[in-house]
């Protein structure tokens, strides 16, 4: 037998080769630690791996965020980084929230935008942000984002997790049943400051 | 040659059994996206593994809080979590604060003690801890502390990282130059109780 | 619309804000080498992450030992990190066991308790702590603790894992059916010996 | 004094608000396993954190690729991500590579790029994508991306690695010394064909 | 109660000894990406740690492979490494490959095989090696193996994960359906060389 | 310009091909948690990969163990595996011992040797291994080895660790300084016992 059938012969016949190189998610089945179950090997299909809506959608106050994780793509799961598409009309403000288990990087598409974190050792770094302009924000620090131009701002984003939640301070603090006394202890705002932005975020108490 | 000299034998001449099996901090050189360097082995003590201060504090309007992180413990580099001392007098509130990079637990070892979180999904988990209750408020959330009882007030802090930075909402927002302006509208707070509060913790802008 | 409007539609508007910030163990579910399956979030409560029992426990022989760890306080799952009480009578003595996949720290609420390990390069680490002081244990050492004072100790317990196992080097030796004539080949020590050990731990062979 | 004062006397007080929560690469220091040594906090600008290049570059034969990696933004250090833009003229090709430690995803900002990858179970994963489209590519699998549309075409790359290392396999098999007879021998290509592409490439042997 | 009884008894009342120290894979059960879900702890046996076929195959041509992975041992589950045997006749090749997600050693225990891996930075790293030699082929990397000597030669491989997935070049580029034209222009190997690889490969297209 | 220039213009004018894709151990350099210092990338040679002495050593009592390391591959720095070699007499036997941060893989090349672990649920897994077997020892829990057979056995070890540490129970016990009353009184061993062993493993007080 000639060498050319060496390489097929050892393909053929060697187990290792069929060893599944990712694991896409099982979005209907249970989630752990490390993310969502995989689906079957054979269920698997290149859509898996595309999705095909990372547009501007219809903006509300001039603000839209499209994201593509794990849930839109579901081969992500267990690769630890996601990307997600921003627009801002003039003026728009992504206000202050931080992701708890996730780094940020902006790419700015189009416009002229604000970008700026607060760090732990509590100093400011702030920087306007022009097309072509990258900005990476670290896992967990407070920051900020707003459209700072005359036009309308396409920014994209990535991050560190396949699934990277938010925390908006002002949903935390005003969007719930969190007591306006307990979020007057907690942050020494106003007891007046604490009830109109409770009303105007939707909490209660 | 006795079977009881095996094991001695096998010591002595084995190279394996030199290696390290910690890396205590050199406090004073670089650090590494994964802790400090190592201390040279030949000059790590028993006192690197050890900290005699985890008592209450002189405490300022009744709160304290003392660190055993791994710049009062070099050996904990590396290690992945730390612990502290909270003493709160009657009324003591540590305010809405994240830890950016770790997990917390709290162990109630005196008073009473109301702590609470709040998750990425907007719910709020509070709860009023006794003395022998433990809780724990996970990664990179909003959450804060109050002493709830009509006594001082002893927790204990453990952190699942060996150098948990902090982030306060308040000095974040109020103590630093990030300017009024911003500082509004990144929070929709009124620009009089922004102003007000940079006035207390001392901000600028 | 106002700008005040602005904050809440994108709260609302966007899937962002649902994702979970943590995996509450289903501990009725498989685990997985990075832990438990996550409970639905929807059946999450405040109780997932509060345990009201780190008392201490009926004493024998005046040593108990109360765990919190993630079969204790299911939202520990993940997060890397657990937490104990330790109570020792005078002279109480924890033997020398190893932790396989977590590192150790000791707490002294109360009393005088002598503890140690002993390092890979063979290196002794020993110190008589007092009420205040903190000590850590590296990963996968041998170690002790023993009430080296007059009255009661008091420690609280926390390590770098949800569910720290542990490995008691007399139990595992002579607790056990592991024959007498394989412990005192892979230990040196006397059959006599042996045998008595087995006797007390209740081992067989 | 009065409860306002609690928070200021907090932070004026305690050591654990002055922990850094980054480490923002020293380029010119030596690299870990974990990355670049970390920067001396008091020397860290927000331009560390800024990269203002991530443009299209003098394309060479259509094809440009600007990184913006953690050379580019010290700030990225420690943190697993980075990005790169890529501009491919009409039919340009980035050939077959992997990246040994990295996924991928590709955002189509403009145009149309096919592009595919092959799985460890030799299944082919391709696609036409279009602006919008989003593609995950995963960790040190064969892939490609060409220019399949009429005009030219802009990609964002997001990589889960701060320094994504890359291996084009023409330029490994065909552009250094590697000789001859080990390249037909390992790929069973004529060797008429290694002789050829070691001229396109600058290898010898 | 005499001393002696205390460490029984501290075994018989901790709940923390019962704490599994491993998770044996469920070979019928889902994956997740930190491997699969753990056996329940009562049907654990030795078994499961022992796998009794690391010998030489029937070869193909010349060139047999057998792996020990989570697969054949699920007790490897979760615990990052694997192990296997190959085996060469005279002139055997181990073409051009690399592994996704596992770095590999090589141990010569029998005969002369000349190894080699091309890094990210273009150069060559080639090593005849002889019985006793070990090399290292970092993750994701190129490299081939292939028998230099006057007979036949034994070698064991280890790798850094449990389940190390492999990816031929020649299997990847011309073994499915991956379309001559593209593979053409992805690699710039002339068409007549694609198509007569294809035909031995049996891919189609 | 041809399209053959493609590709090799894309290799010479993008500056993300020099990316290093290992982190060679700089062993002279300091330590870090995640392993030793990179050298520099213009000094790495092949010999860095490779070690030639993973043969027999000289036996003391006939029990040699010939490492393959970090220290002796520097290559393998922040990989996460070594191998050793192991060669034992008729009745060798590699007493209880630990790796605190590794696991292990016997090989068995050559002759017959009973293993064991002893699981932190106090489980005993033993089994006799004869040539071609191979078997895993879970991270951290006590375990060892012995020739069963009636010749000489050899046997290939990896580990999950570039550097695993052991702690041999004797030698941990009774070859340092640890007094004997704390060993009696952390071990319930007879003071004669200790004694003994203390003067054959050299230790003291």
């Amino acid at each position: 037998m000639s060498i050319i059938l060496f390489f097929f012969a050892l393909f053929s016949s060697t187990s290792i080769v069929t060893v599944q190189s990712f694991c896409v998610a099982d979005l209907k089945a249970a989630q752990t630690p490390s993310g969502y179950l995989c689906k079957a090997p054979e269920s698997v299909k290149v859509d898996d791996f595309v999705f095909s809506g990372l547009d501007p959608q219809n903006t509300t106050n001039g603000i839209s965020i499209s994201p593509a994780f794990v849930d839109q793509i579901p081969g992500l799961n267990g690769l630890g980084f996601a990307a997600a598409r921003l627009d801002m009309d003039v003026g728009g403000v992504v206000p202050m929230h931080t992701h708890p288990h996730a780094s940020e990087m902006l790419i700015i598409v189009h416009g002229t935008v604000t970008a700026g974190f607060i760090s732990a050792d509590n100093s400011v770094y702030i920087k306007r942000l022009r097309k072509g302009d990258v900005m990476v924000l670290p896992q967990g620090l407070l920051h900020f984002q707003m459209n700072s131009g005359k036009g309308k701002a396409t920014v994209y984003l990535t991050f560190s997790s396949t699934n990277p939640s938010v925390q908006l301070v002002d949903v935390a603090l005003f969007g719930n049943n969190l007591s306006s006394d307990l979020v007057t202890k907690t942050t020494l705002l106003d007891l007046y400051q604490v009830k109109k932005l409770k009303g105007v975020f939707g909490g209660s108490g």
